[in-house]
């Protein structure tokens, strides 16, 4: 197997130093448009070389996976860059894997009601195409969406007979010293997701609601405690329906009612706009500016204390038909992360999964072609292998 | 009596429409940095005049004082302009009014605790020569400081005869059609004032205390009903206590919750800043971003609904020895002002104070010299002709 790793940001330097412990690989060939980003994250192992790569450039990634002799390109970059690398892998005859998927654009009239354009569809309209060449595109194998489709596909295999819903739940307890207010995460991508109409699933259809739906106190495990989710426009709603019957599947983020407030109060005054404002004799970007007068959040893990959540609320009957309503979850402690592997928690527990999936497709235990989500493929080998990786899982009757 | 008007804002705009009914003058010279502006709210009366001053120079506020044989100067600008005015009418040999007071800087190690320069104290350090020259300087003659000033002395004189709070208290049930958020006055000014830290007289001395403390819900008069008030920093809490006695004296503003959130929002992310952020290729002031994506508070006035309140809550004894606790109070409704006079209703609330000052100096009712606060003069006849200009008063016990 070799690699092309597309993406030295948070997530792909994060990536290397996981993958850096195994030896189900060749090479990997670590590529952004800051080269000096992916040179940094090579030099973890002799295994990882460097390269400069356009992600907007379908042929930027086929000429680089043709110069490398590419088996399998691994999208860690913003999903903006989704189909251009999607297309450059089918191009060069490469396998793909990304932790997102292609974007969304609201329904014109109803966009609080109905769908648009949904997460996944420009990647699923070409699931045809993949098939017939036998190649693969693993949409969706990050920690969210990834992991908790992966507890999708293993609940519904044992542990429930008849799921009313899939309830993803994310929540963290992370706090930053020094600063009153700094997110772990991009705020840029942040407001774009948060302010996006959340999707749901519902009696074999998919809906949208306003932003910030349905809030809901979930009770976090090991220590985090309850945090206030919302929906959230998130992928496994529109991953988990084509895989694995449900009659309802839910994405909720655990912002915390003071993130939300900021949220809200950005798009209040207009500061999300991504359209520039005239301010003096300059023209900005509002929300530019406002990622500008927050603190960089790659920069943050050593200041970063806490440990953040991921999982899968599942309800329905268990496999003796009787009322059961589980959560499946994956927790990373931050400080263990940092000590561990250098890397924050959010970041290293989005790569971690990825490395897994690529090794149990490099050894055969998974395969398959086409466009498919993690719950098309058996969940226990996964879990097995996450385990065996330093980083168990876990279950809690609710 | 021939008066120098600097500034041809909203509230200078609004000072000249009221003037322009009264013939208590001989002629009015509005000035303003922007001569434009200055000279479309000349065109109101055959006494008005338009120049151009640049505020920040006393000398240039001397020329025009001279040139225009002006006994008055009446100043309408930002307060960060007081001190040249201020200064530039006393070597003029002008009397001089504002409804501001010069500005006050944090203390350096306590600025929570403890007062550092206060609001006028400026002014105030140069009281004894304008008294020496038989000059009088008129401070905080608007409606807040000002008219709530004139409650105090009104209330000490008739209402009480022992005060435990005099306490400012100013809401409005203000709405803007088209708009889910869209401040009626300057956003740049209103961080200034609610996030420099609240100043409170008790038991003797001032204090300050953290920005947005004491939250309470006060009962505006006339409809308006309760909205959520805090310790803002604001001149009445400087002038009361030089004139009326009283053991405690605070000032609150009904932001409401919303607002309060919103500033707490901005202030927590960094964009009340006003030093400059590079954002890309370009530097900018964050808070300067905040107030581009807002409307202009100016061209509000049409689309505006509701009222707004100026009070001041006196909780004592009365005069006959009983507890008393009794809200005087001013709303102008703002369908009414743009009706009567073309202005909306905060910025006309504010102006026609000033104008009722000036008529009881022009025709001998108020005289004084040095520096002094509203309260230094007698009350009745001010509320007797805010009546008769047709804006009447109340009083309500609580």
């Amino acid at each position: 197997m070799r690699i092309l790793l597309i993406g030295a940001g948070g997530v792909g330097a994060a990536f290397a130093a996981i993958a850096a412990r195994r030896d189900f690989f060749e090479a990997v060939v670590i590529a952004d448009y800051n080269v000096e980003s992916a040179e940094k994250a090579a030099v973890a192992d002799d295994r990882f070389s460097a390269a400069r790569v356009d992600a907007s450039s379908a042929d930027s990634v086929t000429y680089l996976c043709r110069e490398h002799a590419i088996t399998h390109v691994m999208n860690a970059v913003d999903p903006r860059f989704v189909m251009p690398i999607f297309e450059g892998a089918f191009a060069a005859g490469a396998d793909y894997l990304d932790m997102a998927m292609s974007l969304s654009r609201p329904h014109s009239e109803a966009p609080y009601e109905k769908t648009g354009v949904k997460l996944g569809d420009e990647q699923f309209a070409r699931a045809e195409d993949w098939e017939s060449v036998g190649r693969l595109a693993l949409v969706g194998i990050g920690v969210e969406p990834g992991l908790s489709d992966v507890f999708a596909r293993y609940a519904a295999d044992h542990l429930f007979s008849e799921i009313d819903e899939l309830g993803t739940r994310d929540g963290a307890n992370l706090t930053v010293d020094g600063y009153d207010f700094a997110p772990s995460f991009s705020i840029w991508t942040t407001i774009e997701e948060c302010l996006n109409p959340p999707v749901i699933w519902e009696n074999g259809e998919w809906r949208t609601t306003p932003p910030f739906s349905e809030p809901e106190v979930f009770d976090f495990p090991e220590g985090i405690g309850p945090v206030e989710c919302v929906n959230v426009e998130h992928e496994e709603v529109l991953l988990m329906p084509r895989w694995v019957d449900c009659r309802r599947a839910t994405f909720k983020y655990g912002l915390g009612d003071e993130f939300i407030e900021v949220l809200k109060t950005l798009h209040k005054l207009g500061l999300d706009r991504t359209d520039k404002v005239k301010v003096g004799g300059v023209e900005v970007s509002p929300r530019d500016v406002v990622a500008a007068c927050l603190p960089n959040p790659a920069e943050l893990g050593p200041r970063m204390k806490g440990k953040t959540c991921a999982g899968l609320w599942v309800i329905g009957k268990g496999k003796d038909g009787a009322p059961r309503s589980t959560y499946l979850y994956h927790v990373v402690d931050n400080e263990w992360s940092m000590q561990e592997y250098g890397h924050q928690c959010v970041v290293w527990q989005t790569a971690i999964n990825p490395v897994v999936a690529l090794e149990l497709l490099a050894n055969g235990t998974w395969s398959g072609s086409g466009v498919l989500g993690p719950e098309a493929f058996d969940a226990v080998p996964f879990l097995d292998l996450l385990t065996e990786y330093g980083s168990p899982w876990g279950l809690q009757e609710l």
